[in-house]
């Protein structure tokens, strides 16, 4: 599979945010958060684990992205394509991009409103108080971007729909392998880290999360760190992965029991995959995020406070839509999201069953391998 | 090697963050970024990979740490011997913890201000447009953190040195695997994909950051994503990890002549460990930051143009310090940097060589094996 997009991809979605921020009267549009800056150039680069330096994306009202970069990214950046690139020497203590960012932005908004991702799930990243300083020497106006960008990025395209296929199909196959290094006696601690090396061997370029747990009747919860404990007969273990291939998440679930399945457990699976059934069939172009949830809580339980059972994803593991009861959005074919039910087994003892799914006009498609029905006993 | 840290070490980093707050007028601080929060609580989960919820610690003048946080986190948070722990069911698109966090700030920090790390390498990781809710209904007055957090995080503990090292040495057995997997004739995407199983392999919890390059008289720079293109005979290739163990960072490199080292690359190579001596002999505690870049620069040539020759390392791949001309921090006994000397080979193809280590009252203790001077041949 050819890796990354094609120029006329990229001119698709300026060209659709510039559409958007016209109705909004926003003159640009100032990001500096890691997917929204790949989402419009291409720009790749693991190095954005380093908390040192800034990276600015100026999209103006027409014409093409502006990058105002630390050096360090200008070759990365010129292979992106973009011709306007502005670098400076960072980390720079008395101006790190500052004053070119504020210059580039008075550039090209003129005298209009700038809008900065200020919502939901968006953090601004670069430091507080040089953002102050950009506000005050540009002497523009900023406000939200009304969410036009994640919008834009919710609804997906064939060639982003392949790339989430093509990293499910990756863990997918990791998961038919766990046999290999799961089992009583062993550590979830050390199923953790050769879980990771099953989803690199399968194709996966890295793996930004994974999380899970173990112990009878389910587990306690889904985001703490793996335990050196070893794994006992009748413990129910889970692995949750958000691994990636070319920039796009998978982030799906298997439930596994060790030694023999209880019925309790197999019984709490059944119904997770019942629920995964009914989101299935509610999850059509025009239906709500919020009936897609109705369908799974009514199976799984829990009215009101069944919580978030599935969410959007792409670029990143979550982002966009909840499903929850409050969450309005209306489903469209391109929406890449997953279903995610969880069941309390017993008293502080969950399972929690994920599938990866795209809506498409005629109902939605499964990218990761649809779980059997029976508990896999390892 | 035991995980975590003593209650006694919590303690310790919540008096001393008070003593600072103490002298700068802070009535209470609001820490929102994961290493942040993590410092003080031991909070150690991937989960932060999701951005659909934010997370809140509030340190006050006096007394524990309290934590503001989605649901899901409660059962780790308690684990986290935090006994404040106040939760909303996130994400909650009226109310993400807004209302929560401005009363139990308000509460601890009374008509005080409240400091928010708003300075170099700080991100608020909360939305904008909750950050001025917050603002607006606890009408408490906020402010930049005077870099103290920064600082207290900067000199590590013994307990924290020896988690830097024990990752440090997981690297060293990885890298010293690279025979196994690298060559003529395999692609350097696939070498990419081996060696972060290779550290995994040898303990990594996981490999948030894996940069490199290759190409004849090195590479172009250390931050695009590996080719596919076959590695070839007369290639240098270098692999810089930043793998994590126990939520604690190594950060080094190692150069590779594939077949055979060419001159240039040998003579760099030769130069880049001179500059390595050089910055070990000039990082003793009261030396500036700036005292060891110049040794090094002056070695590897290039002037004030060398750019930054290392870096702080810990709980982030790169975090507070910099080795730059200027920067006027004083190293301490316990601060852990790297010395990251790079060299230009060609016109635009470099050689950088990365090494950690910590300072120590009698000089620095080298925590990565120190490379040989001469390349390793593959």
């Amino acid at each position: 599979m050819i890796r990354g997009f094609s120029d006329a991809e990229f001119k698709a979605r300026v060209t659709a945010a510039q559409a958007c921020m016209a109705k909004a009267g926003l003159a640009a549009l100032l990001l500096t958060a890691e997917p929204d800056f790949r989402y419009f150039t291409g720009f790749l680069t693991r190095f954005w684990e380093s908390p040192s330096r800034p990276w600015f994306l100026v999209l103006p009202a027409m014409g093409a992205p502006l990058a105002v970069i630390p050096s360090i990214g200008a070759a990365l950046m010129q292979s992106c394509r973009i011709s306007d690139i502005r670098t400076w020497a960072a980390p720079d203590p008395e101006d790190d991009g500052v004053t070119l960012l504020a210059e580039a932005l008075r550039e090209v908004a003129g005298g209009g409103r700038v809008g900065v991702p200020s919502d939901r799930e968006n953090y601004l990243r670069m430091p507080l108080a040089d953002f102050d300083r950009v506000k005050a020497i540009s002497g523009l106006s900023f406000t939200d971007d009304r969410g036009i960008v994640a919008r834009l990025r919710q609804v997906k395209s064939e060639a982003e729909i392949a790339k989430i296929s093509h990293i499910c199909a990756i863990a997918g196959r990791a998961f038919a392998r766990v046999s290999e290094i799961a089992g009583a006696g062993v550590a979830l601690s050390q199923v953790f880290r050769d879980f990771q090396r099953l989803l690199l061997e399968e194709g996966a370029d890295w793996v930004p999360y994974l999380a899970g747990g173990a112990g009878p009747d389910g587990y306690g919860d889904v985001i703490s760190p793996a335990s050196d404990a070893p794994l006992q007969a009748g413990d129910i273990m889970m692995l949750d992965t958000g691994a990636v291939r070319d920039g796009y998440f998978c982030d799906y679930d298997r439930n596994f029991a060790i030694g023999a399945a209880p019925d309790a457990a197999q019984n709490a699976h059944g119904q997770l995959m019942d629920a995964i059934a009914a989101g299935l069939e509610a999850a059509k172009p025009g239906a709500r995020a919020c009936d897609v949830w109705r369908e799974m809580a009514d199976i799984v339980g829990g009215g009101e406070t069944a919580g978030r059972l599935g969410h959007g994803l792409g670029m990143q593991l979550t982002e966009g839509l909840s499903l929850t009861a409050w969450e309005q959005t209306v489903l469209q074919p391109g929406m890449v999201i997953t279903l995610e039910p969880g069941i309390e087994i017993s008293s502080g003892r969950i399972m929690v069953h994920e599938e990866n799914i795209v809506i498409r006009a005629a109902g939605p498609d499964v990218l990761s391998p649809l779980a059997d029905r029976n508990l896999q006993v390892l």
